[in-house]
């Protein structure tokens, strides 16, 4: 590679780096981490490549799991190995999962002894599981063990962060207890692990749901928590940073389905994966509220016979907007279901640290992008089905089926917008993603529908044929 | 107070303990200060007294802020100068602010010395910011310090949780670097600090927002963070269970903002409270629906004059429909909106834990009661909001005002009742949530509309004054 391309690559990544951190030798791994998951798989490889094992392994531990998949599916077998040695049993565990199934064992065989052992271990459990996200770097000693056996424990660990607790196991490797590293440091040496620790030790199996075991984390207030096995012996210990990244994972995951995205960090994505994951929630959407307009019609023919005199009044355009109504849920409930995706996206991102608030223009090509795919697709079906359906209004299908896109491409501009306004505005973007944005999207919705109306029937003439 | 009061007290309150806690002697702290939160407030500072002033405090620092709130300003001087001496500072601090302006400072008087100058410091901060949050129980030695000082600092410490790190200091205070216990366990004890430490320190400022802190230690993945004043003093540090609360408390007040609740813990609210809270942003969707409806009229009479026809016509229940059809947007947007509300606290609760899966009629009355009055306020202001701006359909007002509540009520069932099932069903309630929940909520809606308008036209007679 050319000295210029490493040294444009390099710039490239510089601006995405946080103001203080100017260059990649002073940057920390976490905000390369983050800088590298946007950029395409062949520049982050190079960028890898110029950063040695220890920090690469670094880099790779800490970048979001979408990237962690693309790079373990091209880094080979060799770099493989050299990085999963510089990392934590859990991480390793985790990006070896990742891995091609049929080149693991080989990357297995690489690992040294003891990381080769704790991978295994670790990779008997789901990920999703306790024993998928514990490690097994854990602090644990005999009953009859002394304080200052203890001690000498905690200086071998690897992780720093597991440290504020040393476990106490009986022969079997039962967890019998617990001493906080503060009570054994005033300890006396010689004092015997059973008499100083506390036997009421709150801890997870390593079977249950990863947010069962953050929730209990969070309800009793502790920084780690011990996991055992059916048997209850210690396996592993899930430490705070952990726990904070599950219940990130489970509020980001709430909040995208609740807004119908289908995933749950569609910034990460390809467009066409965001496409087909939002397409069952927006087929739902579509097919209630055109339902809905059958409904209305119905309700119309049998309580309300508009049309006996509409008809008889050979009044076209009266009859015109009579049909048009019936539309007005699918071309709301459409517009709002699109515009509240993106903002979602967008203040969930702000939250998370994935979109970043100073760059509107990134997120809104995207955005606007699937907007014109959903309206499109949505256009074309729900257009051609009216038509079908409605051979006395011809043209009811076309205006309907145009109205759609340019509703759903206003619905996501105001969507991803809006909240970059307010947080400029140091408003919180929450508040103007909610209630105020789908009834803002709503009235849009509607004028843009009556305007393409009276545009296309002053074109084509009224749909109605009399 | 009898006995058999007391039983009948403690039994109550059993009732709501986990499966494996049968009394309230063996229960954790963290179970009673949940249990208690939702009891009213005398019988709340009954169960109190019944426990010693250690376990009485454990009770009260780890409830929720709204029952804290109500014990800082009911329980007298005396027991709460007992209670905040046996907290820590940051606990102390937090719930002596709660307490009554007027007895905050003879409370502050009767603290223990060292407790009164920490509770002091942490007051100076507002409570949203990383030095609201932050503990001034810090280990932090000089850099001129050996090994050993620092591990005998360590035993000194009253929180166990904040010893994963010492701290180094210069001689002004200023943050210098940090050596892990880890590592301070592996060092010679003659080794002097300045040797051993980290210099790269990640730090918050102590006016820094809290969710800036909290971002920072999720970010780089760490398990605590040291505050520092504006000269780079170290003033004290935030804990990973704190991170975790303030990164919970920002994804419920999202959720909920973009729900339009107007308070992030409705289930710990009064009806009066709620009701109040999401007035404005009910207000908002009515308002913005209502315009639609003037807006949707103006369409018809401006380009497509259904009225000439249908009046020349004479048939007062095609002109019924019509005018029916432009409160479309607000019966769907009304039951839409408080339907979202009601999922929302569900689904968010079941997260958090405020609200138990296992008991849907305790949320059901709550959510019906508030959904009956805003329906019948919002039924009362649009029916006489349109009986005024049409004379000429005297009986519209009526049918709108009678639908509306109708079906308020049946989307706040729906999305109270919908998330329960689904958690029986072992299905995500998210996914229902969504705009599962918001097509369902809307055809219902437009159902009972059309059902309210065909029964109050029979009885009525069509509203239209030929």
């Amino acid at each position: 590679m050319d000295h210029p391309d490493i040294q444009k690559l390099i710039e490239s990544l510089e601006t995405d780096l946080p103001d203080n951190e100017s260059s990649v030798e002073e940057a920390r791994a976490e905000d390369i981490a983050q800088a590298i998951s946007s950029l395409d798989g062949n520049t982050r490889l190079m960028i890898l490549s110029l950063l040695d094992d220890e920090r690469a392994a670094e880099v790779v531990a800490t970048t979001d799991e979408h990237t962690q998949e693309s790079l373990a599916r091209s880094l080979g077998v060799d770099r493989l190995v050299r990085l999963l040695n510089e990392m934590d049993p859990d991480d390793a565990a985790d990006l070896l999962a990742l891995a091609p199934k049929k080149s693991q064992p080989a990357v297995l065989e690489g690992l040294e002894d003891d990381l080769s052992r704790s991978v295994s271990v670790l990779g008997q459990y789901r990920p999703d599981t306790a024993g998928g996200i514990m490690t097994t770097d854990v602090v644990a000693v005999p009953s009859d063990a002394l304080a200052r056996d203890g001690l000498d424990h905690v200086g071998q660990v690897e992780q720093p962060e597991v440290i504020g607790t040393v476990f106490v196991t009986d022969a079997a490797g039962t967890l019998v207890g617990s001493v906080s590293l503060r009570d054994l440091l005033r300890a006396r040496p010689k004092s015997v692990m059973a008499d100083l620790m506390e036997t009421d030790v709150i801890a997870v199996s390593a079977e249950e749901d990863q947010e069962e075991a953050a929730r209990l984390v969070d309800h009793y207030g502790l920084t780690s928590i011990p996991v055992v096995d059916a048997a209850g012996r210690l396996r592993g210990l899930i430490t705070a940073d952990d726990v904070i990244d599950v219940l990130e994972e489970e509020a980001s995951e709430d909040m995208m389905r609740l807004a119908g995205t289908g995933v749950t960090h569609p910034v990460a994505e390809s467009l066409s994966t965001r496409l087909l994951a939002r397409a069952p929630w927006l087929t739902v959407t579509l097919a209630g509220t055109f339902f809905a307009g059958i409904l209305l019609e119905f309700v119309e023919k049998t309580w309300f016979s508009l049309d006996a005199v509409l008809v008889t009044a050979g009044v076209p355009m009266a009859t015109t907007f009579k049909m048009l109504m019936f539309y007005i849920p699918m071309i709301g409930g459409m517009a709002g279901n699109v515009g509240t995706q993106s903002s979602t996206i967008m203040i969930r991102g702000f939250a998370t640290g994935e979109v970043d608030p100073r760059h509107p223009a990134r997120m809104l090509w995207g955005e606007m992008a699937l907007a014109l795919m959903i309206g499109v697709l949505a256009g074309l079906v729900v257009g051609g089905l009216v038509t079908v359906t409605h051979p006395a209004h011809p043209n009811l299908g076309i205006i309907v089926g145009a109205a759609l896109p340019c509703a759903i491409l206003c619905a996501a501009l105001a969507g991803t917008l809006i909240p970059f306004a307010c947080h400029a505005a140091k408003v919180d973007p929450a508040y103007a993603g909610g209630p105020f944005l789908l009834t803002v999207n709503d009235l849009a919705a509607y004028i843009i529908y009556f305007w393409v109306a009276i545009q296309l029937t002053g074109l084509l003439g009224p749909p109605t044929v009399s």
